[in-house]
């Protein structure tokens, strides 16, 4: 069996793993005070071109945005996203459990725009009731999106420029960052990133940690007592070195991008594979998720061969699924499964 | 000034402030402890045909859905209801400030239907990753619904059905039930909607008191320390016998019901003044709010004769509006109006 | 049976019920935005010298509380009290629910310090792991407190003082504002009340409204969108204007303080009596509660004859219970009462 | 510069870096779902004589507790503890910021007593207005406690006999569990603590591992849905296998006891030495935690050599401290800290 079905079905990369046995007996104070969270936060501020960020390591992504978003609104204040956003579907309610609306926004492939958020905002303040309606303070989105679409260099500055003229925070979620920023296509660095958004992060687990986010605060609005937030969420690491450790290793020398570069084109290979046999895609993009529609008697014959995600029956006889590649997919892998499609 | 635009613009029916005159320097005890409460909830009890159920007089609606709906959730589980549900647009996010999202489910009329229900539960269930979703534990529905609507005795049981059927919870919003039990259609009374769902209300506020919503808990899973809820949530009036003494006066003998037909009837002469004219509606229904579209050009000149609410613009020239007959609302006041209708 | 059990036990003054009644039938817009309630804000305004403080109408205590300190404190932080403060033991955790720690100081006559404050304060931020701990934010005193005693101008001032120093709130508790501003040693009126605080809140339910609390925000950083969180925590009355009448009637001339004056005075009458027959007090106040140790026999004589609160067993033969008398008691009920006291 | 002031200075057990080294590219299913979970789940419940219960796996302990509790609790309901115990005073209201109030009992030791608790109970019953308190329904306790005493078995089953009496949930916080299980005088083992509780965990992350708490479910009512909340609370670890395989490692064959036993031992030589010299200490007690009282003028010399945690000023010239052995603390680093309290 080959996983395709996400992109944390490995541990990590070698050197990380090298680095925390190097480090192990090593007597570090806890809690991310330490000399390795203070040199990747370094590092990150260096590559985003602020100074002034505040960066933080958050064990995973559900615990990233919760804590994120729940620090930043008052408890009538509400964020708004894509329909299929992370938050919205994926994270057993997490932001109505720390007591927050998300306002979901339609969307066909995972992207929201600064039209959609300018008339959520003139929506709510024309209603006549509209303190009887969740405010909207903040905007979520994840780049790349749970459908591996990215957002351009000015869809970003569009959004974030909406949202500066309301008073909004927009907050970027990059659990796949890695793959966004190798994509065909993207005009995104962090450096222009970090200047388009309020808050984001930079994900590990999906790109080559054991488990990390680097949650980088850009407003200072937003950076006060973000340490109370991490530890009433859970998210506060007792070893906090770990995630620091983790982060530098990924960070230092732009492994991080190779990673991300590498599971893209292997993407690349298998969209490329479903487009020669005319399988259709359930939405276009170029980062390490591929959402062919395909015919379910060729999934029945991959039974015990590949694992994916189903993404639900599109007619009678197709299926659309994902295939996710990773840091850590081999050009084997890949090549097997090439073949496999293209031969069906 | 005629206020057309809600069915809360006066005070309470003059049976209810003699009442609580009589009663004004009477002792009792606080918190809905007394002997007005107790033959309320007996009364109410007696004309649902259900003497176990409890009863529990709140303030207000959105009081009593959050009381309900949090008292019966555990923080994983969220309640379905239509898109227009009262607890999804205009009750400030109050179930998620405390922890639950809310299924929003499409609608064009306000309603619900069982299909749906079953739907969102088997797409729960066959979901992979089902526990990174909230469970759908309680379905909510408004009866007349948000846009006048009402649903039938068959619907409300198949609702139940299917509600029963996966354990779910059936909670039934009767704000403006007065309006609902009278209108033309109709074929619920309380004895019917009692045994056909697990907890509902009968609204005060919007049918002659000057405030209040009879919760009726049928279900016993959903009794238990019930009253430990409403104080939590700041519904527990300390002179609790208002609420007893309106819901005496209302239910003792049939005023509750007339009251509603009343409105109802005059909502119908205004429906059939603008069909008439050849005004459509937004949508048909057949209770106390009549949502017609209408010329903007006439709406200006009402600007300082009628207050109504506006529902939207439909097209360059036309806008739907909101407009309420209530319990108190005068045949005077309605002959004005349906006269503007028609030479209109 | 004669209640003196609390100071809610009737219903409204009689102003009050001839103004309902009088102005019943006509139409004015919802939800505290009619001109009741503005004339009645403009009272407060002027009584308390702030002509920009921000009133709003809420219908009960517990509600007023828990919309005033989560719609003031960001997730991390608590609200410090004394460990008999309402919040803190007779509103089921409403605060809690609302996501924030109650910080109870130790308290023996319901009152806390300046000097508890500053340490307090100075304990979380010597803490080596401050960031695992609640920030305290904001502090709730009640004057008079729940055991009947009350705050004098100078103690007032001190507590502000050391609030402002370190950026925190002042919220005063006023439920029984009308017994603390009449009673015997008090020099706080409104305005030297509402210059030492950042909000406070002036009770009507126990001082002769049906119900009612008046919020008074000083503070411009809490003003901000307070409507949203009246509404979502389900405090926004649908018919507001029952709220600005009352206020306007029992503020427009002085009736409040005549109401509170009242009642402190009789309470004064059973203080008096219980001195003389060498009956000790829990504690020691001025206001309408009286909170004397009593022998059980006479308690048990009283069974059928009194209501009181019980404050619990003293020793094996004695029990402290609370006596309240209200704007409405008759001097004809304390006479009794003291002639039984006196005799037993 | 040695650190005493923490038992997760350093990273984790050799054994435990070389399997995750082994297996790091071995592709498993997520979340917990992976074969390395099931087999460390069938260890423990082997261990705890408890074929039916439920294991899951967390990342920290502040997510533990926060997780168990608020799966556990509706929201009128609250957990008893401690004054002292983690929840109430270093989870920044982790436990309020998801609803519930920490009902505190005063302890000088850390421990609680099944009187209090039964007082407790007794004490709500009783209260002629309890529905305006919270009800308690869990008991939180933590062995070794934060002051590192323990509870005996009979303390143990006096505590949950209360406990099942009265419907309330027994909740053991085993952060430390390692380091009490083998302290002197400890007369419990896994299958007495399981038989004695309803819900536990064992702590990885200050016992060999690089984190991760293993939560053990006893009581049916308890285990529904439970991984919902993890995800919801952020908790629910993409590549959990790091996990299974962490406590795999840990409990295989008894390393994480041997673990414990050498740093109680390492703890006595410290303790010995401060009796020695006469040191008195704030709280007696026999496992990994030390709590001398110190002259300041010690202390200041350590400056550079030690790092140990405050505990608060005793006198004018004596400080209570805590000195912490670990898994990983070496006879080398005790003997030079020995030798410079018995020099002093």
């Amino acid at each position: 069996m080959i996983r395709f079905n996400c992109d944390y079905c490995e541990g990590a990369h070698e050197r990380i793993l090298r680095k925390l046995a190097e480090t192990n007996l090593e007597q570090t104070p806890g809690y991310g005070e330490d000399h390795y969270c203070a040199e990747a936060a370094g590092i990150i501020r260096s590559l985003c071109g602020q100074e002034d960020a505040a960066v933080h390591f958050l064990v995973g992504g559900t615990q990233a945005n919760m804590t994120v978003i729940a620090s930043a609104l008052r408890s009538h204040q509400g964020v708004a996203g894509a329909v299929t956003a992370h938050i919205n579907v994926h994270e057993t309610g997490s932001i109505e459990a720390a007591g927050h609306k998300v306002l979901a926004l339609p969307s066909e492939d995972g992207k929201i725009t600064a039209e959609q958020v300018e008339e959520l905002y003139q929506a709510h303040i024309r209603d006549e009731s509209f303190e009887h309606t969740v405010q909207p303070k903040m905007v979520y989105i994840s780049n790349p999106t749970e459908l591996g679409t990215i957002y351009t260099r000015s869809e970003m500055e569009n959004l974030y420029e909406v949202c500066r003229k309301y008073g909004l925070y927009l907050f970027v979620d990059g659990a796949r960052l890695a793959y966004g920023l190798a994509a065909e296509g993207n005009d995104l660095d962090l450096k222009s990133l970090a200047a388009a958004c309020d808050v984001f992060y930079i994900g590990g687990t999906k790109a080559g940690a054991l488990f990390g986010e680097a949650v980088v605060i850009l407003n200072d609005e937003l950076k006060a007592d973000f340490r109370y937030h991490i530890k009433q969420r859970g998210g506060m690491l007792a070893k906090g070195r770990l995630l620091g450790i983790q982060f530098g290793e990924l960070l230092r020398d732009g492994l991080y991008f190779e990673l991300g570069a590498h599971a893209d084109r292997l993407a690349d290979k298998i969209r490329c594979a479903c487009a020669k046999k005319g399988y259709p895609f359930l939405v276009e993009n170029t980062t390490n998720q591929v959402f062919p529609i395909m015919p379910d008697s060729l999934l029945e014959s991959w039974k015990d061969k590949y694992s994916y995600t189903n993404q639900g029956r599109v007619d009678e006889s197709h299926t659309a699924i994902r295939l996710c590649t990773s840091w850590i997919t081999s050009g084997e892998q890949v090549d097997i499964l090439v073949n496999d499609i293209l031969n069906s």
